[in-house]
């Protein structure tokens, strides 16, 4: 085709060429297998909602962050920018006679009006899980399973998640004197691994000195079962210990699942979102400088549409996982295209009846649209990347 | 769960709850497959472009019906309202080079901002497909035939495509001095079936009897090949005649595939899209008063954006089909649900253990989250429909 003006697409927005979108169908199908195999069931839900509905959550605060316009009413509506909120709210009203445990899972795009940066566009695509009604470890540590084994499915070797606690910090935090302004502010820094902000904030903050010691340690606070014992001892409120206890339970249970070796503890992980109130995590690889997928327990959100379940869950960036297997030169297996079948002028019915043959028997077949000879049909193969040539001469057809 | 508000979702959105969305997910996989099978390709575009993009080809007059919002540089962003655009987009611009025809598919969804129906919602689902670089009526029957096998891998058993191709009544139309409006009136009256509506036009015309007449009958010219045979000598203008012959010849490839009853002329079918060049298709079933799939030639928009591929193509109505298959009683095969795995205390390890075996064998299973006695897990397994119940007991877990 001739070369005419470029159309652009919008910032932050991507076309899915045939390798790609192959490589996203094959993923997503075998993650939804996955999920299914998990006795979790599909919910597809609207690309965009009221803004009400989104922000109902208050805990949820995209802000800036959404695509808005208006229906015909003058109602604010916005683009998805992620599916728990939705997924909440389904839990919540069409779900709500389900006997619960409730396994929910989505494979679709979000849309968030932020900085695009590798492996995050404004429109990009989750494959994510909830867990409704399954309070304590149980559900944390089968969503944590789920997680592990959603990278091994999307084809990933090397990877790590690390899981902490919203409670170990807030119980510490909590049981101290401190304005809103400067909890925020550490708990901003601990997020961001920002230790010598850490310090100025501790300093500021006219803590004592033995939890300014405390928590100055919290990022530092990684590695396995040892680090919860290292640090039990240091802390007394009950909400910070009840978090510890439930991370010893969760990890117990993750080596009944034969998984004890992608996970690690992370106390310093509290992610950056409000809505969380237990277990969080995050799942890295190598050479990706951003998590792969993120999840943890936010027990307050269904009761915002009007339930009452508990809810633990996460999401799988698919871009994301698509750039680490790609920067891990780990290839999807390459498509298989069988039959390229072409025919000489007069054989166009006896090739079309062939082609449909070969269809019929499962098999990939590119039927030539205009008559060529054999030299043009196998030319017309090797272009197109099929591995047979079937010629089909005028002779051939009686 | 416990009944609270009831937050909407907006006009014309739906939630596919966990049937719904398994079967979407299902009859989507096996039109992706259908597709691969005849060499097609997937490309997935972003959910919103540039309104300029959309209105490009200014044949497609989607007006007051896009979805439109503002970027952060205040250019107009529209939701995509149907795929043809984009892919004519994507085959113009980033596969310029590909080796023509160039065949590519898209499962996805558009909006449309107009009056929700059954069977269309304003954000709804599409399977679809275009053949690009590929004139004439090979790749017209290579579409039609194509549509047929879609409608029945979505496991429709009763259907009718019916075929017209817009140069008849645009040869007719354009050898006689008619007015733009009249035109257009006279159109419009056809491809709504208008019959009073149109004698009425037609008596304002001021066009002879004689055309007057033929026109009159142009919405009554359904059938086999007998009807083309019919109007053949009452048209003199080469425009309209080659629109016949191209007919006949798709109807002879059409029985090539073997395909043939599925199909019959229509030659007042224009269809409502003002891009369409040549042959155009709709695809219906009992039951249904609005077509579930169509499709046609559309020779000029890929020109729009620099290329310069004729082009042939159909879409395919997702929630139309479930819609049909509904009404006709044809019921998805049930999902099955194999195993409940419960466990009593001091059996958990025993049983998480058991249930990644089982998983690993490739079967569906669910986990239960406390300790059950048996009674209990029996009655979970019922309420949660899995067809098996694995019971372990503390004794077991040596």
């Amino acid at each position: 085709m001739s070369n005419g003006f470029l159309p652009r697409i919008p910032y932050g927005t991507r076309d899915f060429l045939p390798k790609e979108a192959k490589q996203k169908r094959v993923m997503e199908n075998s993650l939804a297998g996955l999920f299914s195999c998990w006795g979790y069931d599909e919910v597809v839900t609207p690309t965009f909602e009221y803004l009400e509905t989104l922000t109902t959550s208050s805990a949820t605060d995209y802000g800036q962050d959404l695509f808005k316009f208006f229906d015909n009413n003058n109602s604010i509506l916005a683009l998805r920018p992620d599916m728990t909120t939705p997924m909440a709210r389904v839990a919540a009203t069409r779900l709500k006679d389900s006997s619960l445990p409730l396994r929910l899972f989505y494979l679709t795009n979000v849309f968030r009006h932020e900085q695009a940066q590798a492996g995050r566009q404004c429109e990009f695509y989750q494959a994510g899980v909830e867990l409704l009604g399954a309070p304590g470890a149980n559900g944390d540590a089968e969503i944590i399973a789920l997680a592990v084994e959603a990278m091994r499915e999307a084809g990933l070797e090397n990877f790590q998640i690390s899981i902490g606690q919203v409670g170990f910090i807030n119980g510490i935090t909590e049981e101290v004197t401190l304005s809103v302004n400067d909890r925020q502010r550490i708990k901003k820094c601990i997020v961001s691994r920002d230790l010598v902000g850490l310090e100025e904030s501790l300093a500021a903050s006219g803590l004592d000195e033995e939890t300014q010691k405390l928590i100055k340690e919290i990022p530092l606070l990684q590695g396995g079962q040892e680090v919860i014992g290292q640090v039990y001892k240091a802390v007394k409120n009950p909400v910070s210990r009840a978090a510890l206890e439930n991370l010893t339970e969760i990890q117990r249970l993750i080596a009944s699942y034969g998984l004890e070796q992608y996970v690690k503890i992370d106390l310093g992980l509290i992610r950056d979102f409000n809505y969380y109130t237990g277990m969080v995590f995050e799942g890295y690889t190598a050479g990706l400088g951003f998590p792969l997928c993120g999840g943890g327990r936010y027990d307050k959100m269904v009761a915002a549409f009007g339930g009452d379940s508990p809810a633990t869950g996460f999401a799988l960036g698919i871009e994301r996982v698509m750039l680490a297997l790609e920067r891990q030169g780990i290839t999807p297996s390459a498509v298989s295209k069988d039959l390229y079948v072409a025919w000489e002028a007069g054989a166009q019915d006896q090739a079309i009846s062939l082609t449909a043959k070969y269809r019929r028997d499962g098999r990939t077949v590119e039927l030539a649209l205009k008559p060529q000879d054999r030299q043009e049909a196998e030319k017309s193969r090797l272009a197109r990347d099929y591995n047979e040539l079937v010629y089909v001469r005028a002779d051939d057809a009686k």
